[in-house]
């Protein structure tokens, strides 16, 4: 965890208005849950390998000792978020009635992991999700697309690349080459980690879950087979290539990538079907997809179709989607400083606190910042310093005989 | 602990928004600590009966069962904020190489206290503070009373009255009546609760400390001859009422009131002196006030002065003041909906999705709400929701014999 000081802060502030302000133009509307939530529903599931970095809050009113061979888990009945969907689903069981269908919720906050401290991670970190709930089309699909590329577009990050996939063609791709059902989630996490360990270390992972070698190379064909395939081939290829995935899986797709080329008409933007992503939450139950930048070997966005994970909580399934940014690797793209156009209202040691007070008063209009400043040590030095804290201009004044002086701006 | 909706959050947004707009115009600087900070820190002394509060989060790696005679405090190694004063002392003494002097903080975020619950009170809720560090003299006091009420101003809440008085007032007024060392603590701690338990209660709390009744009611006579003094006979009131008060204290009193006078000629606003004032927390040196609307019983904000609280964390002490809004209380007083100004662009079943987006799309422009709802039901009942969701026109969209029909837009 670490301190955001006044630079950084105004350079978050400013991306995350830039991206509020595009999803706000699409109907998302912000809705805030606690940072804590019940233990039981953080680890209930849904959350995969963040569960094992939740952290426990201890329970209140416990005596001062703790009991022989009292279980931990006994201790504890709350837990950081680690995540905005957990949050979300509960939120949209408790208050659906109050919500219109869909529902477009944006949320903004920080989430917790306790991970080993490395490099670009951090242990408390901000999501900025979008998710439609209870839309069963891929009109969720190609709006989230459009409206994350568009908040990306408003931060400067345009160029973007679509990738996507949907889990119903690897379910249909694992049915085809005759893959069992555990082996089946095996085989997409192996999968999933194609970009760090390649062909050869998929290959060798899932030999060593028994998979039959011949399994693995008609898997490894198929794969290899949907890979840069050109856009107007894609629907062909797929049917072709995965005869047990249902046409409704193609239509689909066919209608989230026609919006994405008519978005590519507009602005830069392209999109490519990719057959090795999996994306690792295991409650995705359509469509999947990521935004990486041209050259940029990670994501900045991701997310899919969830239309089952709500039921868990509600009792009933309610069609849901999400997009989630980023948020603390784009502001690895974004480290100008702000200027903060400020002006300094430097004032001499025998000036009253009343009248520098009532300077600075008459020189501040709305967005403009005018602070005021002590006069101390060398001018120059001083007038540096100012400069360097984000002053453009300052303002001397003094008393001239007992007469309060008012100097005129000058420029830093 | 509870969900904030759409309506909620986006009223917070318009007040934060506004009051943070006021403190960056006097050149107050956001930063953001962890929500988590070493729970040696926040049982340190500094935070009184808050530290009872505090959310304690569990080491990580511990084995599941704990051994006989385990201490509870032995499992925990963090805990939530339950201010953001405690975590700005560590920011500053970690960071005040790169800070400028003096540091113009300003802190908007969620603390926790693990309260019972009741009417009105929430464990997890916002703070939002400014302090200015490093400012030894009443510079500090005075400008933070004027951006706190130009910030409560920028909000509607106008009409503010500044109470205010003097931990160095009090420290006199227990020495000139003769209060030894530690009865003078809870004799503050017992005059904070005059509102609560009246005069009667005071003195009977008081004699219960043995307090000699001949030093009560001279204390009593004393306060009672401070209360509603005409401002311009408060200086001479108060020097001859505590004859140990040092000049330099009326003088520290008399620069704030003349600013806030100042302030009076140019909006509304008052002043009181108010020598029953003590403030809760432990670490006030100096000044101390808050600021109640006409009528109301309680205040909206509060600070003071707390010269050597940076010195416990630092080594060595650093002048400071902070001054913090009441921000759960302050949106009671706001409970007026925003209009969205949203308009819904109504899609027939029969129209392609990619349609329906690109309608949406040619409509939007920034800071115009354009969401793409579909059609459902009977006509008059959706647009009672949608008027009820806070739209204010929509737009038919259809297929007429084939051909995608988008109507002009009609008033809702």
């Amino acid at each position: 965890m670490r301190d955001l000081g006044p630079a950084e802060v105004a350079t978050r502030d400013r991306v995350l208005q830039a991206i509020i302000s595009t999803y706000l133009d699409f109907g998302y509307q912000r809705i805030e849950t606690p940072a804590l939530e019940d233990i039981a529903r953080l680890q209930g599931g849904q959350g995969g390998e963040n569960e094992k970095l939740i952290y426990q809050v201890l329970r209140r009113g416990l005596p001062d000792t703790v009991d022989a061979d009292t279980p931990v888990r006994d201790l504890v009945d709350l837990g950081l978020r680690f995540d905005l969907t957990v949050p979300l689903t509960r939120f949209y069981a408790n208050n659906q009635a109050d919500l219109p269908r869909p529902f477009r919720s944006l949320q903004v906050g920080p989430v917790w992991r306790a991970e080993r401290p490395q490099q670009g991670r951090f242990r408390q970190f901000y999501q900025c999700d979008i998710d439609m709930i209870g839309e069963p089309s891929v009109l969720a699909e190609a709006e989230l697309m459009e409206a994350t590329t568009a908040a990306l577009g408003a931060i400067g990050l345009s160029n973007t690349v679509v990738r996507l996939s949907d889990r119903r063609f690897l379910t249909a791709l694992a049915n085809d080459v005759g893959l069992a059902g555990d082996t089946r989630d095996r085989f997409f996490i192996t999968l999933d980690k194609l970009d760090k360990i390649g062909w050869d270390g998929v290959r060798a992972q899932l030999e060593q879950l028994a998979v039959p070698s011949r399994v693995v190379d008609t898997a490894v064909e198929k794969i290899a087979a949907l890979q840069e395939v050109p856009a107007k081939a894609l629907a062909d290829t797929l049917a072709n290539t995965v005869v047990s995935l249902a046409d409704e899986v193609v239509e689909d797709l066919t209608t989230t990538t026609s919006s994405l080329d008519q978005l590519a008409e507009q602005r830069p933007l392209t999109w490519e079907f990719d057959p090795t992503l999996v994306r690792g939450m295991g409650y995705y139950t359509g469509q999947i997809f990521e935004i990486v930048l041209p050259g940029g070997s990670f994501s900045v966005a991701g997310g899919g179709r969830y239309d089952t994970l709500i039921g868990r909580t509600l009792g009933r399934d309610v069609p849901a989607c999400g997009f989630s940014i980023g948020f603390e690797r784009i502001l690895g793209m974004h480290d100008d400083r702000i200027p903060r156009n400020a002006t300094a209202v430097l004032v001499e040691p025998e000036v009253a606190i009343t009248d520098a007070l009532a300077t600075a008063r008459a020189l501040r209009t709305g967005g403009h910042v005018v602070e005021v400043v002590r006069r101390s040590g060398k001018l120059g030095a001083q007038l540096k310093r100012l400069q360097a804290a984000g002053f453009m201009s300052f303002v001397p004044v003094r008393l001239t005989e007992g007469i309060l002086t008012v100097e005129d701006p000058r420029t830093l």
